[in-house]
């Protein structure tokens, strides 16, 4: 035991074979239980979590438990930048780092009605936090909403009809303060595509959001531009990337398109 | 307005085209929030869901939005099998239909502590009902845990180490009472391994793990024998299959092994 | 050496300590070149690899490194149910087996003219073998092919147009003889949905696959009950399971129908 | 017919409605088969492909069904550096783009002997294309290979044995000469772990490359810094990340390492 003790002592101490900066070093696919504010209130939900440090050159190794351990009573709070960013310092302090990175995917729900009948059921967004911390912290927030596309070119040259599809809209932004959150990123996701999506869709709901696509044709690119135009207005936010992949109903490829842009 | 209620009724009443009976019709990749008891609390849960009913030849279509309602509103009650099998009631009986079909997954968390040093830290485990009601239910129950193994081939004919990796350990049974849940699954499975996994592991449990794992040598199809050996020891379970897939550290495939079986 | 010689030995005849047959025990995830017909031609493929066989209650563990051997060798030849058969026979001659599986899974490609301007595009399509041999050998083929499925009730309930979207249709055929394969399969899927899908699409060619999709509208039902009366033609197919999968424009989930059947 | 080509014109001259410029506008998950040169060999691949221009704020929208066509053609050749630049050109140009984008992946396959027995078996490794081209070209390639990774710590607190696990190690290089190519990139990776992998392994194998392993622990910092370091002899090198995630045997979650760095 005490050879032992000399031995982690010795590995700790030692240096690394290949004098190297390293930009990343942590742990990727940890699942926990985290809490989210969302649309009034505070959600539960299972998040997947990365998280990671620089380590410089001089350095073999970093201390994996330790992030673990910080993340882990990270699940007893609720996120919010304020939380984030002391995440992000504890993991620079614990680590003797001077960069530190997260990455938290999560699903979100509403329950939204039906357009005509007012039937309830629950949509649900991914969501994202995608923060690094070096002398000051980047905090990007993200969410995906599924959209109804209906193309303007099939509109067009066709006597009737139109093909649409599920599109993927994805937008991230930079943002550092409280000025901005999942809330409105999500609405003015849900208003980029041609119609927004519902859970529950009776006769009356389906006629509702067919003839509304049809009567809001979009391509891709269009699309992306008129959630960047709509999340530029937001002086809270500093950069942007938006992006849309169309699953085509008439292709087995996707349409994609995306913009990024500082703002401001 | 008057002719699209009568084209409605039309289609409704539509035979279909061509007889033959629909084993299972409804929705897949239905995300809801849903609530599942475990380890003595009620645990929230982004569960994904697929639900189905049988369609008789004479009949063209379902009622898909029917579905989504039933779903909608059990995401508010804490789900076990009399609810489950209120669900799949509901299913038949708006529906019209002679069987319905219920498959929901979802991810359970412990905090752990570590074998040694009592670090805490969460463990998450894949679970999910796989239901169907005709005259009565069957209610099959499963877990997924990850496990360490290590391979006794390797330990005997190595000077020293074997290789060991992570592997995916699954069980489901069926039992149509509440002889069983999540737990007892779970527990069974994470002493089916050559060590089981923890999230925060400091030096000295980094020492247990490791040492353990090579006093336990495994190989994939003892895994198998030893949690199907177990499980089969409790009366409340009617049948159950178990299987096994190592990650091999030494392969880019994996090693693979099942039992079905039939109990009492 | 000598000494490991005889500890291999021993782990060889060492008796299980769980006295329970292994229905299935080998390998997953194993990757392989391999040649298969399709359209006229050999086609090199990338294929993802399952085997097994099964394992009596008083035997320990199986040889996977024979069967790697096994599926390494049969790299080099052209599958068709002749040598599919010849694998699962050696499988279970080599590993002293009464059972033995084999599931193969690759992309084929077919390049098609688009409708109307001719313009040439190649469409993937997923492909399967699902094999087994106990006394005889069960070989199921299957294809999944992406159609577009056009909403009729959307059609009729809406002043104009309809939802429409991308559809997963796939088929799995039970036939034990050369009597249909891939071609027959993908062909008759192809016809399944509202429309077919294709690569390259001019201006003319949207306006025929927008027409044509509107002019065939399908509810999920209608398509498995279409593809399974035109298989169940087929004298040489047995059994037959057909699924359609609709990703719908409207929702956020996805609209699932399944027949299953014997045939003759 | 003649309306509706001055619908097609209306469109195509249409303003966008939000005067913004888009950086990529194209396709994803289009699959196509096509021609790698690999191990002196050229290698029939299953290419997924995504394939993106810019497009200036004063314009709507791009041309898809050109983008198809040029990806079409390409699938003919024998794709290398010189090859990738005439797609990236044609897309500038019949697109009317000034940046075009082009990210292609695949799998490629070696016959590899096993260290002891020579027992011969396929390896697999993902690699890719992830190119683009403004004035000039900058053509990364990339490759993904799976290595056994055994820990020094583990080793060093235990009485007996360590942790190991599979690891996946990918590098990408940006090079825009053929001075590269997949051989010596995989080559490298191979090296990079605690040892490498093998298809089939018999005993005597499996001794081999179990003591091999104990004989040469890594970290996942020891992995990328051995490789970054490697690759960067290599003056054809211009840029390089290096990653490494060990799916950690004794965790449910896995260890990562990142290294990014401009060379010469």
């Amino acid at each position: 035991m005490k050879i032992q003790e000399k031995q982690m002592q010795d590995l700790q101490i030692k240096k690394p074979k290949y004098e190297l900066d390293i930009n990343k070093v942590g742990v990727t696919g940890l699942l926990l239980p985290l809490k989210i504010k969302y649309n009034g209130q505070v959600n539960p939900v299972t998040a997947n979590i990365s998280a990671f440090v620089d380590l410089p050159k001089t350095e073999r190794g970093t201390h994996m438990s330790r992030m673990i351990k910080i993340l882990h009573n990270a699940s007893s709070k609720e996120l919010d930048p304020d939380e984030i960013s002391n995440i992000l310092k504890e993991l620079k302090n614990q680590l003797n780092a001077h960069h530190s990175y997260l990455k938290i995917e999560f699903t979100l729900f509403k329950a939204k009605k039906s357009p005509v009948t007012k039937n309830e059921g629950f949509i649900s967004y991914k969501c994202f936090f995608n923060a690094d911390q070096n002398a000051v912290m980047n905090l990007r927030l993200g969410a995906e909403v599924l959209v109804t596309s209906l193309c303007p070119i099939s509109k067009s040259v066709s006597k009737y009809s139109a093909h649409n599809q599920r599109g993927k809209l994805i937008a991230e932004v930079l943002c550092n303060d409280k000025g901005i959150w999942f809330d409105e990123i999500i609405d003015t996701l849900e208003n980029g595509g041609s119609c927004e999506l519902f859970s529950v869709l009776k006769r009356e709901d389906e006629k509702y959001v067919t003839e509304k696509a049809y009567e809001n044709p979009k391509i891709v690119e269009d699309i992306v531009r008129e959630v960047a135009s709509e999340l530029k207005k937001n002086k809270h936010i500093m950069e942007l990337r938006v992006s849309c992949e169309n699953f085509e109903s008439i292709h087995t490829h996707n349409a994609y398109s995306e913009i990024t842009l500082k703002n401001g």
